[in-house]
């Protein structure tokens, strides 16, 4: 055979190797070493979900489950989403909307794979989870992205900007907001400009909204691309148990999209997991009973370790950061440092302080780290910035 | 705007919906059916396995996961493999060879996101479990199909005939055997010629092997594509604790491929599950450790359900099935009967019966019906035959 084919794809050996990773593998085996780079908090799922799990499993629950999740499920996260969201202007979500899936980012996966082709267009706004540029990627689609500015800090979106960027030829925009990394949150008035740009060009919005409870403003939630859309618009919304719930291992979150999408989304499932197991999604449901008092203890906890690290990393001289509305991450940068992976491997090496570089999540964070504060102990924290300010001072 | 870009796209609404489901939606809400229409065993896991979850719940084993799975389990995995194969001809598995992936479904769309770019040509033997051929198509590949065909009821692979469809355009193979729904097995010698083509024209094999144990003849296990290739062949081999375990509602299957593709295969699964969560690999562990007891009760009980249901089967004039070397189903056909989606709702309907319809799988198994004898009471199947023959003699 004169010529094979390649062993791998290009498409495949593009899809970048996560950044956070390389620098957590500076750290193997280095159990001295302060670890804020993953997105996760260190609190366990609270027992009285893990018991109703074990109970179904205990009752033989371990055969497969409907495609879109047990109705039950689809219902509570219907009835908790209305709730949530009736009062802040969305239209009543109704549980033939709703699909389970195996986690947020399987939701996110299985709606590039609903909306776009191979060759579309997808414009993402950055920084953000580097999952999300790559999803697309996988797919086959072109990928733009739009940057978020930054300006003493705190990072903005232009939002005239985006809706010139947004044009007929764009089938997908994807949003993450909160924002993984940098605690940026749209607007109401943000939101409203943007659907009504995507209405005009027949564009899909995605919208990761997987941090809308881990929101320190007045409200009990981040501002939801559900409060501004009707039932029928071409939006797709994110969520997930991991942050809200402490769920991060269980793989558990859902979609919600207009009623016409949910059986192809079905379909989707099918070919990708076939469904969410039957006793995790139990899990689910003990936690939504849970959700009104579960979810203020962990966002009242979350406020204080923002509040413990925030204030002490703008003592720090060169160090330029803002307290985020939403999300469980400082984002900063050093005066001086531009180079966030170099920084970031040095930290780990010279000062046992783990941090994600800012080129994770896009160029425009170049230089940047991401600090998680979610620690169940805001000692942790207090420890880290010391660890930073030594290095600095060193 | 002039024109609006469509609201769903061509190839996703061009996925066909279950022609399984379509039977069994006929029969919603019927408790007096008798459904063997899923690829289910009506047993619950052994309680082991469930009692291994619910410990690591209850330890707070609650978050992420390597991508890749549990080193534990990636090395249970390798173990399990090398024990069952080396004796057949495999070189030993090593753990670098093993992904953890959630259900078997999971890893074969991980495979064909590693392996297929869009515009590539995939062939796929046929007739097969439908998720095998809508895979591809969602990753916007070109889809050939390669017909099995059948004689007396026996399907049969013509071996030469699908090397000389296989041409260095060919990019994947997928195959699937022990068979989903004809329970037709692949032979040594056809693996050794379909593995010679397939270097030739380097063609990569997907090699959905999950009913492997699930084998009526001597051997502890069905031939093995990994019985004949070497560590670096173009091969991945899917896997699945669902049908020799009796765990199909956990959603925990795993990948053998060359080393070389294990870091890709932990990206994309990053970008799709991120992970499977921790108790449900500590019940694969589990599973693992019980394997020498466990699989083979599973498979005399299934042995057990076949040749009750079989031989009662053949004895209906009219009817064409022979008992299949491997896998859970009984295929066949009955004279004068050429509509299985008619035939299926029908069965349904007037006999209380419910079967699977040969059009789900192909369209060279139209009129045939597909029949999961993996029944706790093989006297349930006994009752099923008495409703087909009284229903075929009224």
């Amino acid at each position: 055979m004169a010529t094979v084919q390649p062993f791998l794809s290009p498409r495949v050996r593009q899809l970048e190797a996560s950044r956070i990773r390389e620098v957590a593998n500076a750290g193997l085996g280095r159990p001295d070493v302060l670890a804020f780079w993953f997105g996760e908090s260190d609190s366990p799922t609270p027992a009285a979900i893990g018991e109703a799990a074990s109970a179904s499993l205990a009752q033989g629950e371990t055969f497969y489950s409907h495609n879109l999740g047990l109705p039950s499920l689809r219902e509570a996260i219907a009835d908790y989403t209305t709730q949530l969201h009736q009062p802040l202007g969305a239209a009543p979500v109704t549980s033939d909307r709703v699909a389970v899936t195996s986690g947020g980012v399987n939701g996110l996966m299985l709606a590039v794979q609903a909306l776009v082709e191979p060759g579309d267009e997808v414009l993402a706004v950055t920084p953000v989870w580097p999952n999300l540029t790559a999803q697309p990627r996988i797919m086959g689609a072109r990928l733009r992205t739009f940057g978020l500015t930054v300006e003493a800090g705190a990072w903005q979106l232009d939002v005239e900007a985006l809706c010139a960027a947004i044009t007929p030829q764009t089938r997908l925009l994807i949003l993450n907001a909160p924002n993984n990394p940098t605690g940026w949150t749209l607007t109401r008035a943000a939101q409203a400009a943007i659907l009504a740009r995507c209405r005009a060009t027949g564009t899909w919005i995605l919208a990761d909204e997987v941090y809308e409870r881990l929101y320190y403003e007045s409200l009990p939630c981040a501002p939801s691309f559900l409060d501004v859309a009707d039932a029928q618009d071409r939006l797709v919304v994110v969520q997930s148990f991991s942050k809200s719930f402490l769920m991060t291992g269980w793989r558990l979150g859902w979609l919600v999209m207009p009623a016409e999408l949910t059986e192809v989304m079905g379909k989707l499932i099918e070919f990708n997991t076939s469904c969410a197991p039957v006793f995790v999604q139990r899990a689910g449901l003990a936690a939504l009973a849970e959700a009104q008092t579960l979810v203020p203890a962990v966002v009242q906890h979350l406020r204080h370790c923002r509040d413990t690290l925030v204030p002490l990393l703008r003592e720090i001289p060169g160090v330029e950061t803002q307290a985020a509305a939403g999300g469980m991450y400082a984002f900063l940068r050093v005066a001086g440092h531009d180079d966030g992976v170099a920084m970031a491997k040095r930290l780990v090496a010279e000062a046992g302080l783990g941090l994600a570089p800012g080129e994770a999540f896009a160029p425009e964070a170049a230089g940047w780290l991401r600090w998680c504060f979610a620690s169940r102990d805001p000692a942790r924290l207090v420890e880290g910035v010391a660890r930073l300010r030594g290095w600095l001072q060193r």
